[in-house]
């Protein structure tokens, strides 16, 4: 492909925040980055908020959406052949900062991973985000440990059906929470899932404290009034870590809570890491999450595939909350 | 002594919360501990708060208050012998779990450090607490480096006489907040002196984030509803460390902020922190800051020396807030 030449395809925001699929610049590769041919973009609730204009790309990316995809490897640069075992014609998955909702994507050799055996093409495209997020909170701001009690909130997305797997697999007890049928979720593991429609999730968080099985770590996509009226129930040391507010961005908190239980409450994201923090966390993900990808005991969850040109559609399966599990779009 | 005697004395507290200077049993030494003759015990804040039931000591430790002391060793187990290069007759200052206000206290040895050269015994016996909270804030839970700026709420008290020249002598650019004259302070050398009756801090902080100085750190021994109001002008990756809250249990916050700049806050008390820790934080006081201490860079400020007779008029010094710096009690 010739630099600048409007020759690939992307989906792109209208004025009216509709969807289109366009010409746009081809990548241009720079050190370190390979060219990967899309097969799949899978779908993040964070690309409906760049969508609204309200999660900016980072700097150096392209601007339509996309943080994940999976496809090969069909440019390498020298640096990239160098420093990394990939070659031309490999099938890898990759985490980006924005620009998966392409035909071609440019990207750092380390935030490639090769795709796991047992794994499917979608599945594979499905896995970065979740995975490297999921792993991100467990281990390295939850510092999640065998015998941890896990509280994860929002049992039914995309993320929970990765991290309720990861952290059973690694010996955690798992609590989690629904706003649909529990049994929806009931193959992922979870010890303890709290149908919040009917069950207060303070009432039931006192309940399990009592029982000697306080939360030591949060996952928490909700947010809301909830965080604050949990804390009198964690552990002495909780990590709660804050990923999003769906439930709403307002929190009332007892501080007295926090430093007599040394709790840390924890704002997370995984975009914003350093690329060094990313490569480091790809590499352990490879490392130590690989082989129970491979077992089949933690695996990711495909709810739905559609063509690229319906990106609407599928964005509007994550705006209902409809899935269980991730939505991939079928590049080529 | 002889174990169990009803000989030494030490501040107990009344029904009705007043102090007596009474007969207790005398300290029975466990492993790895020596007997320290108490000339100084040094008041903290957490002293009232357990007078007033709030904030019981940890279990083994003696009911009386005291949380740091400085004396004479006069007696030590085999353990301290072999393990430590204190011999009997040394002076030193001691980190407790409870018990100073005494006329000796039993304590392991690695809870005790050499007085520093160029401290009296009455400033040996405020440095522990103060030391130790300071380092335990700004290094471990802090990450503070040179070049950070950090919030110290509260630029009168004794924790802040240390944490601002300990901060200043690392390299950091430090605002501090007052309620009385900011020239009371102006020998510790900050910044920035917010007066909080006349200014807000919110605004302030605002003012600084758009020159460039957005806070890194802040350590909040105030709460309230100024640690939500200030969150939106922090750094990203902002740690807010909340170590008390004398300004108000609640606060109500926008999560928004938290998930968004990676801020964490971190409840941090030293007193609920495990023996090694602690030991730790000891160990590194004594190599990396005591030569500060020693050129005079970072001392303790004692406000007022008391005879112990007299810790209900030291602790009231504490409850009017009239102290800047730290109240000492003479034992003997």
């Amino acid at each position: 492909m010739k630099k600048g030449d409007l020759q690939m395809k992307a989906i792109l925001v209208n004025e009216d925040k509709s969807l289109r699929w366009d010409n746009v610049p081809n990548p241009v590769l720079t050190e370190n980055e390979v060219l990967v041919k899309v097969e799949y973009a899978a779908l993040n609730r964070a690309d409906l908020m760049q969508r609204e204009g309200d999660y900016p790309p980072p700097a150096g990316c392209p601007e339509w959406m996309g943080l994940e995809v999976s496809g090969e490897i069909v440019e390498m640069t020298d640096g990239a052949k160098a420093k990394s075992n990939y070659k031309i014609g490999d099938k890898v998955c990759a985490l980006l900062g924005g620009g998966g909702y392409a035909e071609y994507v440019s990207v750092k050799y380390d935030m490639c991973m090769p795709v796991p055996k047992n794994c499917t093409m979608a599945e594979a495209a499905a896995i970065p985000e979740a995975f490297a997020t999921a792993y991100l909170k467990l281990f390295v701001e939850g510092h999640a440990k065998s015998g941890d009690t896990l509280l994860m909130q929002a049992g039914a997305s995309g993320l929970a059906s990765v991290i309720i797997p990861m952290a059973k697999a690694f010996g955690l007890h798992v609590v989690t929470t629904v706003i649909s049928n529990p049994e929806n979720i009931k193959h992922l593991g979870a010890d303890l899932v709290v149908d919040t429609r009917i069950q207060s999730l303070p009432e039931v968080l006192k309940t399990e404290e009592a029982a000697g099985r306080a939360i030591d770590i949060a996952i928490d996509c909700l947010g809301g009034q909830n965080l604050g009226d949990c804390l009198p129930y964690v552990k002495y040391g909780c990590r709660w870590i804050v990923i999003a507010t769906l439930a709403g961005t307002n929190t009332n908190i007892d501080l007295k809570n926090i430093y007599k239980k040394n709790i840390r409450i924890v704002g997370s994201t995984l975009r914003s890491r350093t690329p060094e923090m990313k490569a480091l966390i790809l590499s352990n993900l490879v490392k130590e999450v690989w082989s129970r990808v491979e077992s089949g005991e933690v695996k990711p969850t495909v709810y739905k595939i559609l063509p690229i040109t319906e990106a609407e559609a599928a964005h509007d399966i994550l705006y209902r909350g409809e899935n269980v599990g991730k939505v991939v779009l079928k590049v080529q």
